[in-house]
């Protein structure tokens, strides 16, 4: 389990209480994923005290009906949150020592929140790294979320090529994309906007989708993913809609030949690591 | 224009420069709107010299071709970016004495990192209320985009009371709206998660559309909204598919007749606010 290994690394950094603010890492941590908008939602772990997930109100039913199997507490909005987890804590470990926070998440003024709730505790320890790199190692559970994410890019790089028509928008493509991928595979959130760019403006991956119509004989960027589980793919496909030019067809081929290149000199690498 | 507030502002409570860090903010005082995912984007506004934009180097072009007509200057991925904002701003004002910050948008990591390039400077003001304040008092201008939001809001609504159809999922619906709302009114992004929810699941707000599948005489709630240039719209319908029953009829009427109570309440306490 995710959060035996934060419970190890108090343990092991002398930290008391764990603050963990972003709702990725406390998917990570407990199988529960939400967005609180400007609200406070964090999860609360201590060394040697079962953790608990501290969300708004109006989320704290269905937090108790996801896969976390811990307690849950809510506020109201009316409510001073800050006093409120300092009461939770309190009440489970006294005044904590070490209070670690997610540094590259947290705000500076949630942080000024809670050094006035835990006015006799230290907040200069930094747990983000350690979620960083425990979020590089994935189970094989893990491995299977990524492969589903994959597949459901697959599947959608399918629908965008079927989708190529003389003369229809590059956002129309990108529509279909992202309602297919709804409607035949529920997928409810890519991973970032996805991209469908045509011609010229194939060249400016980050441009996003125009009214730009698709012609004949254009290379045609894809980029694109979905979120499985809180896990995301991100692939990139260029195509010729037609036929691609002799230019076009030697540095697809010169990319492609670096880049079995790179994936070889890549895999030594791997290997020597090993 | 908004800039103009802003350098007002470092001017009355003799801040040197203002460290502004939330892309929605920056949107609102530059009319440039991008998201820079993990990478450091942020206006860097004085109390006597001309703004500028700080952006990963594959976003500068973008951000010199928007309505921006200030400096933008970038950093590469292997550059230090503190570092280069630190010469920046040596070279327009010397050390800044007061660096105002937003603290409800700056992590605690960055400002660590702010701390490094800037040892000699003071970062304790918080320029996040008075962005929040600003924001609160719109021009003529934003009120015609917020308008224009709030027509595509109702664009939505016409586009999901027309897909309701016996058996049909709360997601078909959901993506019907998200697929016209991009093919017919170019609206790339929804303010958040398009919400269809019918029969109980109505009840509950926030679950997200489902899997459920819409029934004869259902009450179907809907909770939309759309990004348009910045501006937000966020409405909501319950909408009765074929008949409601009595009770609900009761409840409608009794909720439709307090709510013009309240409207009237609030008016009047406005016109003694005036």
């Amino acid at each position: 389990m995710n959060l035996d290994k934060l419970q190890n690394w108090l343990i092991s950094t002398n930290n008391d209480v764990a603050y963990i603010s972003d709702p990725i890492s406390i998917n990570y941590f407990t199988g529960y994923s939400m967005d609180p908008h400007e609200r406070i939602f964090a999860l609360i772990a201590f060394k040697d005290k079962p953790a608990f997930i501290f969300a708004p109100e109006l989320n704290v039913e269905e937090a108790k009906n996801s896969a976390w199997d811990g307690d849950v507490y809510g506020y109201l909005d009316h409510e001073n949150p800050w006093a409120k987890i300092a009461d939770l804590v309190n009440q489970r470990v006294g005044k904590p020592n070490n209070i670690a926070i997610e540094k590259s998440h947290l705000s500076v003024d949630r942080l000024e929140q809670l050094r006035i709730a835990f006015p006799d505790s230290s907040f200069t320890n930094n747990v983000s790294p350690f979620v960083a790199e425990a979020r590089l190692r994935k189970t094989p559970e893990e491995v299977e979320q990524l492969k589903a994410a994959g597949a459901e890019a697959d599947f959608a790089f399918q629908i965008g090529f079927n989708a190529l028509r003389n003369g229809v928008t590059e956002r129309y493509v990108a529509g279909q994309i992202d309602y297919q991928l709804k409607l035949q595979k529920g997928v409810m959130h890519t991973s970032f906007e996805t991209i469908v760019q045509a011609g010229t403006n194939a060249a400016n991956p980050h441009l996003g989708p125009t009214m730009n119509k698709i012609e004949p004989n254009e290379l045609v960027l894809f980029d694109l993913g979905t979120m499985h589980n809180g896990y995301a793919s991100d692939s990139s496909r260029t195509v010729a809609y037609g036929e691609p030019t002799a230019k076009e067809k030697k540095f697809m081929k010169s990319t492609v030949r670096r880049n079995k290149q790179l994936l070889k000199q890549l895999n030594q690498a791997l290997l020597l690591a090993n």
